[in-house]
Parts: C-alpha cells; structure tokens; sequence
C-alpha cells in the first residue's frame, strides 16, 4: 500500500501541531507541510513580550525548549516531516486532489498530491481602507515580521508617541509593550470600553489601571485618516477631528480568517468568514480538514458559531485534524467556551464563558449576576485584590460565565470557573467546591467559592444587589433628587478618611449600625443601599436593616474595589 | 416568640463561620460562641509563616482584612455575637437543652440553655506516650500559643538543632520556618515517604528539594524516646537508635479529632474518631450541629468516611451547620475530594482527588495513571517545572485524582483538577479543555491539558508507559541481568553531558534515531524504554521503533524530571 499523502497548509499553531499529531499516530504516512512564512512554529502569542523586551534572545520564538530551532530541518530529523517554508498555496484541486504551490523567493510553481488535506492558514489583522494606510510607520502586530519592526523600532528609540487602534488582547498586550518600552501611547477604540470580552465594568477597573500608566485611552472613537509627510506617518486622525501626533500605529482592531483557499476551492465557509468544520475538524470535503484561526467553531454555551483566534484552540483543533486525517474521524473537538486572558501592567483580565452582555445581545435574559471584589490570599501572605463577575442561569443555577480582573491570582479564578463551567456544576455545586488551600494560595474560601456564596445569597432573596454603576446613575439622576437612594457606607472612620465614593453617602461603621438605626430615611420603602470596602460588611448592614423593617435595601456588589468611578481621597 | 438559642462551642475557623452564617440568616436569634481559647477566628493555617517570619505583625493572625481585632467586642458590635472566650463547656446536657461551662480562669461555672448547639471542637495534635515527652523543648504547631513560643526560640536565636517528628502538611510547613530562621532541622517520619498524600515517586521529588536546603530527612523511622538534662530536650532517640542532639522537637505526626465532648454525651461517633454527622451537619442528636476538624466526612470518590482537616473545609462545613440551626436544614455539605496543597521553600506539593496509593488500598485497581512533566508556561516568559500525576478509572475515562509537584503554578493545576472532578470529567472531556490561555499564564497546551492528552495515549494503548521506580527497579535487578531492559534517552549530546540517568542508557538523538536504529538490541522483543527530559521525544522515539517493529517499547513517564533518584552530572 502506498503511504497515505498528507498535506497540512500552514505551518503555525495549528498546522505544525496537526502534522506532529499525524505523524505520532501514523509512521508511515507521507506528511508535508506548507508554509508561506519563513518560519514554522512560531510562538505568536509571544511577540508582544519580545517587543517590550521581557525577553531578549529572538530565538526563543523559534525554538523548541531544548533550543533546537524548529526549522525545516528539525521537522525532518525529529519528526519526519518535510516541511517547506516560503511556499505558498494558491489553489488546491479537490477532484484531483492535488494543490498547486508557488515559492515566494523565486515565483516557481509545483503541483503537489494528497490523499488528505489540512487548511491551517490562519488569520490576518484587519485593515480598514482608511485614507494613509499605506504609510510608513503603520504596522499590525500579527507576524514575527511586525514584533521584529516593532523590537527594532523601540530598540533604536526612534517612537516617542505610538497609537494603538483598537483596545482587544492584542491591542493591550502591544500598549504594555510599548509603555514599558518609554513610547507614550495612546489607545483608541470605538467602542465604549477595552477588551470588548469583558462586561464594561469589570473593562473600566482594567481601564482605571491603564490610565494609571499614564497611557492615553480614547474611546468611542475611530480613526478616520492618518496623516505622514514624506511617506512617513506623523499623526493620526479621529473621527471626531482630533489629531494625535505619533510617528508609529499599531493596528490591532482584531483578525479576520485566512479563508480565501477554502472558498475558492468552494469549501463552505461560515457567515463569520471562518471555514465551516464538523466536530471532526472536517469541513465541507471529507478530505479535506481545517483547524485554528481559519475555522469556526462553535460555543458550547450559545451553541452559535464563533471565531476563537486563541492559540491554545489551534493547538487542540490541530490535534483533532491532525489524528481524523490520518486515522479516520477517532477524535472529536466539540467546541468553545471563549476563554481568555491577558496580563496588562500589574493586572490580568480573564474570562471564560458568556458576558452579561453577550449572553443578553443571545437573547438569554433569565440570567443572574454577581459582582465579587475579595483578596486572592490571606493580607498576611501579601493579598492582591481580585474583582469578578459570575453569570449564572436562574432555571438550573448553572455557571455560564465568569469574568475576573485586578493584580491578584486571576489566571487560576478563570482556569477553575473554565472547568465548572465544562463541568457544567451549579451554584448550589461551587459553594461547597473543594478546592486546594493553603495561605500561601488563596483564602480559607477562596473567591472563587466566595463568589458563588454571594450568589447564593442573590438567588435565594438574602442579598438584592446592585451594580455600581447602577448606584452610579441613581445618584447622578437629577431629575429624582427627592427619590434619590440613601447611601450607607459600614466602614471604619478611618477607611472612610482615606478613600470614599464622595458621591453623598453617609458613614455609619457596621459595629454601631444596630444603635444608630434613627439616622437612616424612615420612610421604611426609602431605597437604602449599603456597601463597604468589598461590600460584606455592607451586606451585614443590609440584612440589619432587613431586619428592622426596611423594605428596599440593597448592597451595592463589589463595594468600593469594584466601583469603577472617580473616587475621593 | 422567644429568640432562638444558639450556642457554637467553638470559636476558630468552623465555630465562628457557622456563628456569622447563623446571624446573617437570622436576626433575632441569640448566639453565643463558647471558646477555651483567649482568641477566636484566629488564621490557623498562617502560624507556620509567622514563625518563618514572613510576617511579622502577629496581630494579622487574628484581625479582620480591616485591622479590627476579631476580640468579643468584634463579634458583639459587628455581628450581635456574644463571644464568650477562656469558658470551655464541660457537659452537655441533651434532654435538658443545656451546656454546664466553666471559666478558664476562675473554675466558675454556668449553666446555659441551648435551642441548637453546634460542636465546633475541632482536634488538637497526636502526642504518643513516648519517654520524656514532658520535657521543655518539645512543641507542637496547632495553637497560637505555639506559634508564639516557636516564633520566641526563633527571635531568640535559641535554637540550633530542631527535630520535626513528622513529615505530613504541618511538619512540613514547620520544617520551612524553623530553616528559613537558620534552625539545622531534621525531619522524622515513620513512613517511607514525606506528605503521605502524595503517591511515593512525587514526593520523592519533594524529599530532593527538601534535602537541597540542607535539611535532614530520616524516613522509616520514629522516635523512641526525648532525652534531656534539667528537664531541658538534648536530643532525640530514634527507633534504630540513633540519637539525634537538638534542643527542639516539633510533633506534626497528624492531629485526632476533638470528640470528647460529643462522645461524652453520647452522640454517635465514627471509627475514625470523628463526631458523624449527616449531610446536613448533623450529629446524631438532631439539636445539635457539628462542624470542622471533629467531624467525619464522606469522601465524594470513595464513599467512604475520612478525617478532613482543612481550614477551607472547616469553614465550608461551619456555613452549613450555621445555616442550618437556624432555618431548618436548608443547606447541605456533601463530602470532600480532599484537596490539599504546601508550600516547601521553592516547590509546592497539592493533591486533589485519590492517589494512586489510596485508590489501590480502596480496592480500585481498575484504574490507569500518568505521569507528566512540564513547564508552566513558555522558556521566554520565565517556565517554572511542574511534575504531576493523574489518576483516572479505566472504564469510563473518570479523573478521580490528580497530584501535582514542582516550582512551577501547582496550585493552579489542582485546583482546575479539583473541579473536573467535581464535575465528573473524563479524558476524553480533559483532552479538549478551554481554559484561559496567554504566556504570562500557562503554555498554549496547559500541563493539564498535556497531562490529558498523555494518558489519552495510553488509554488508547499508543503509549505504554513506565514509571521512573520500575525503571529504577529493573536496572537494580542484578538477577535478571540478561534480560535488562535497553534504555534509549532521547535527547541532544549537550543535554546528555549536563544531566543524565547514569544506570546505563544509551544516547541517541531523536533526529538521529531513524538512522541508527542497528544500534539497538536486534531482538524485536528485547525491552526498550525511551525517555528524553520530559519524555515527549521518549514518546516520539518509542512510536518509531513499534512502527520499525520493537514489540515491547516503553516511555518512561515524566522523563528525566520525574526521576527522583540520584543523577549524575
């Protein structure tokens, strides 16, 4: 029998793990890999941290980690594999089963056979036909190309002010880098917030960190022209007229999939662009498989369709691809939850799961949330706050989507919410979690479980809470001043000296709140919302006055740590 | 009506969480905490890190995040909780509703009346009759009287020589402290391993990383006798006789449920010791509650009863009994996976779930494991080792135990392991996990993830693995000389000439292996075990040699990294 051909196009994320995944299943399969680029294997993820000089020696995106470069040669050697660099596809023949290849460098063509065929061709940076695009000066952040512009361009110190289009992952990851770099940067994005994954919120309190950075972040704004001289970028226009001089743009308003080779081969592809796959990583050739930023995939909690351009996604779909090409349809990957994460200066932003927004904008509205602000660890092993939001349905209680911000442990909060979520645990699950503790770790009950206690609390009508900036409307409500709520801060004079809302509340410490009952509105329907530095001893007062005969107390969620406003010092 | 009566006896994690949780579902009731100690709430779990003066604000041991000092009056003002500390209650009287008290200071007693009553005794530590025990110099580390005379000697620079009798959580925490303030310690422990919840080769690997700090490990051996001079410790005898000088002994060999007064008053007790409680927190009694280190509880994989004495769960359990007592047994605790995790200097050491040692003894032999090793997360963002195990049964794919040791984020994987368990996860679930994803945080393929993935290869008989001791095993055979197995180590010359096994293998690059295979035994059934530093170019090597066709081809699981003998350099 003639070994199996096997062609894998694109040699990244994906398509370098597919062919591994091949090869290990099948040792005699005839396995090639095409890639345009000149490099394969490519840590992608790590270009914004070789740009910001967190690392020095290039190589190491390149290299496995025992150092050898994972060129053409180290594919052959370790793995068998041939692997051709600076070799582009241009159309693939599914009735002969046969694509046609050109090299970069010298223009050749070559048509080469398979028996099965692997699309990992990626995605590429969206890039508006806006007016001087073509300028000097404006960069993606995409290949190892850009993060060598960019490394180049920081090392020479020649950027004094950088704009950064577009406030996603790749967006703040490339605003640190530069920062930390001496680039004054400014970040521009339509939206009303960054890191459109994240509820506004929880995307404020990362913005508040940002601007503590003295980076620029304008929002709801996009840019309408860029502006050079001499071919050279020197500033860039917004759509509301203002012009921010820069010398360098990063564009980085998201990816768009690489799926040109599949539609022209007339391979199904998806309303989002992606090429459209079965859980075999098939598409709509059975020969014919497709897996990482190219595909859609679906998300296992809206059962919609979705682009997931994450790199750990590629790796798994490559897998799967990789093992059905050569083994017949053994394996499945079943789809996403969209989980996330990215470092920005002393803080991580995580999600997993669906958003209050994006499970609403599905039309799921029986839904319950919760605002959670505690310490990762104990104050005695060097806490670090983490602020999160839980997403349940009220139906089952199940978790549907967790969202965690701040400079403490946010990597583990997701990483666990990610498996109870694929767990599919409930409420009435997670509040007796069993999770490892210990002080060095993370609190005796850890946020995580807090979360879901306060939850609980919400569920079952102990705790009627409220978002900050749902306090944050009402008090700045003008036209119902006389039904403006009262707000009542159960901290300690002394937290209260050093940092207050200062949006009119008043402060009665939780400890004399139960002889001090005469200072509150006694109209007993008078909406009262209590909250404190993280909003437990706030919900302490809330029941108290529960208690009392108050018909309209609520805690505001998060307290203070989660209130996303200008506070006073 | 009458207020409710609701007396907790005892005032630490479980006593005063069960306390607040009560209050917060009930404003009327009347709760008093009992506390034979002069403290409450105190931070148990911390006192090894106040000795090792990672702090030194002993006060953080007992205030609230806001500084407030968790005394009576704390309990009184904040949460209308009369906290009644040096009172130890002597009897409980179950028909008549009351509990006979006595002041700690002046022998008063008090009789005073219960509607609920929740034992919150939790369990004080093993201390065998062994000669010379009454000698000063021998301690333990359960109370903050404790913490205070070892933080005392330590200050004082009291001590040069301190023997640790036990090598469990807290022996090995003490062990930590006492060397980080310059102490020569030894540890003794009558099993042939430390951290007797992890499997024998893991904690091998902390045994490694103890005694690089120079610290003394004596296994398979226990203490015959404490000698002194002056009624002063001058050493300890071990069982072989061996005597061992210091003017310090730590007993950590295991702490025994507090029982006496449940037991007393003749509640049921388990065989273990442990008050029984049902799932709703219950003792036999149904007035009476009891929570945290006293009790018994189900242990969620083996059904059976366990002695769980984690301050996480003591709280988890305490809101239930709480909650209970006074809304009619609302809330359930269903069991523990006994999830538990220390910090040893720079390694970390978790366990969630079964080990492969427990489920053994628990008559589960159906079971498959895997060992793994890998970085946390990329070389150029800072990788840190990490070695686990999993566990899972053979027959539907089931995680029912993972352990995890290394410097690298070991408290990130058992706590996502604790949840798959939770949530009933297979392999074949794990293989395609989504957790959060970016090089700060993990490798796009997680060691969870990869972990999955390795012992998927070996479910589905891809991969036979064999563990770094059997390999150990059959080199030492010096009977079965003929029949040694050939180990191939996979990896690069420079990497050989730093580090290598030194039993006798043979180095062939993966890169080369194709080529050389005359190099190997020519007998296709002769035993060949691959291994490289992590064992995926083992992996790699071993599928080229089946596929060449070698009959009998193992991987040794972990690789280099998981051998927990001497190597050589």
């Amino acid at each position: 029998m003639k070994p199996k051909k096997l062609i894998v196009i694109g040699g990244s994320a994906a398509g370098a793990k597919a062919a591994a995944r091949a090869r290990r299943i099948n040792q005699t399969a005839d396995i090639t890999i095409i890639q345009k680029d000149p490099y394969l294997s490519m840590a992608s993820c790590g270009y914004p941290y070789y740009v910001g000089d967190v690392f020095d020696d290039r190589n190491m995106l390149l290299c496995a980690p025992t150092g050898a470069m994972r060129d053409p040669d180290f594919f052959m050697q370790t793995k068998d594999i041939k692997a051709r660099t600076e070799v582009e596809v241009t159309s693939i023949n599914r009735e002969k089963h046969t694509v046609t290849c050109r090299h970069v460098v010298n223009g050749k063509e070559e048509i080469l056979e398979y028996d099965k065929l692997i699309l990992a061709t990626g995605a590429k940076s969206k890039m508006p036909p806006i007016p001087g695009i073509e300028l000097e000066g404006i960069s993606t952040l995409l290949s190892i190309q850009d993060a060598d512009y960019l490394r180049a361009l920081v090392d020479e110190e020649k950027v004094q002010k950088a704009v950064i289009v577009g406030g996603g992952l790749i967006g703040i990851e490339t605003c640190e880098a530069l920062q930390l770099a001496g680039v004054e940067v400014t970040i521009v994005e339509c939206l009303p917030q960054l890191l459109s994954f994240l509820d506004w919120e929880l995307a404020k309190i990362v913005e508040n960190h940002v601007l503590s950075k003295s980076v620029h972040v304008i929002l709801n704004n996009g840019v309408s022209a860029f502006v050079g001289e001499n071919g050279h970028l020197t500033g860039v226009k917004l759509q509301d007229g203002e012009e921010i001089p820069c010398e360098l743009a990063v564009m980085a308003i998201g990816v768009t999939p690489n799926s040109r080779l599949a539609s022209d081969s007339g391979l199904e592809v998806g309303k989002l662009g992606g090429i459209s796959v079965n859980l075999k990583m098939q598409t709509s050739d059975p020969n014919i498989y497709a897996a990482g930023d190219c595909v859609e995939v679906k998300n296992l909690l809206s059962g919609e369709n979705v682009l997931a351009p994450f790199g750990d996604l590629a790796n798994l779909q490559g897998r799967v691809a990789g093992e059905n090409a050569v083994n017949g349809n053994s394996a499945i990957f079943p789809g996403t939850v969209q989980s996330g994460i990215c470092k920005i200066f002393e803080f991580s932003a995580g999600s997993t799961g669906l958003s209050e927004k994006l499970a609403r904008a599905l039309g799921m509205f029986e839904i319950e949330t919760v605002m959670n602000a505690s310490p990762d660890k104990p104050g005695f092993m060097g806490a670090k706050m983490l602020i999160s939001k839980m997403v349940v349905n009220k139906g089952d209680q199940r978790l549907i989507g967790y969202q965690c911000v701040g400079p403490g442990d946010v990597s583990k909060q997701v990483a666990v919410a990610a498996m109870a979520i694929q767990g599919k645990l409930a409420v009435h699950d997670l509040v007796n979690s069993d999770l490892p503790y210990a002080p060095p770790f993370s609190l005796a009950i850890d946020h995580f479980i807090a979360s879901a206690h306060i939850m609980q609390n919400k569920l079952s009508g102990r705790m009627v809470g409220i978002s900050c900036q749902k306090v944050w409307g009402k008090v700045n409500d003008k036209k119902n001043n006389a039904d403006r709520p009262f707000l009542l801060d159960a901290r300690s004079p002394q937290e209260y000296k050093q940092l207050r809302l200062g949006v009119g509340e008043t402060l009665i410490p939780l400890g004399a709140l139960r002889n001090r009952l005469q200072e509150l509105p006694q109209d007993k329907e008078h909406e009262i919302i209590c909250f404190c530095k993280i909003s437990l001893r706030g919900y302490e007062a809330a029941l108290i006055l529960m208690a009392a005969g108050w018909k309209n107390v609520k805690v505001m969620e998060g307290g203070i740590m989660a209130w996303p406003f200008a506070r006073e010092k």
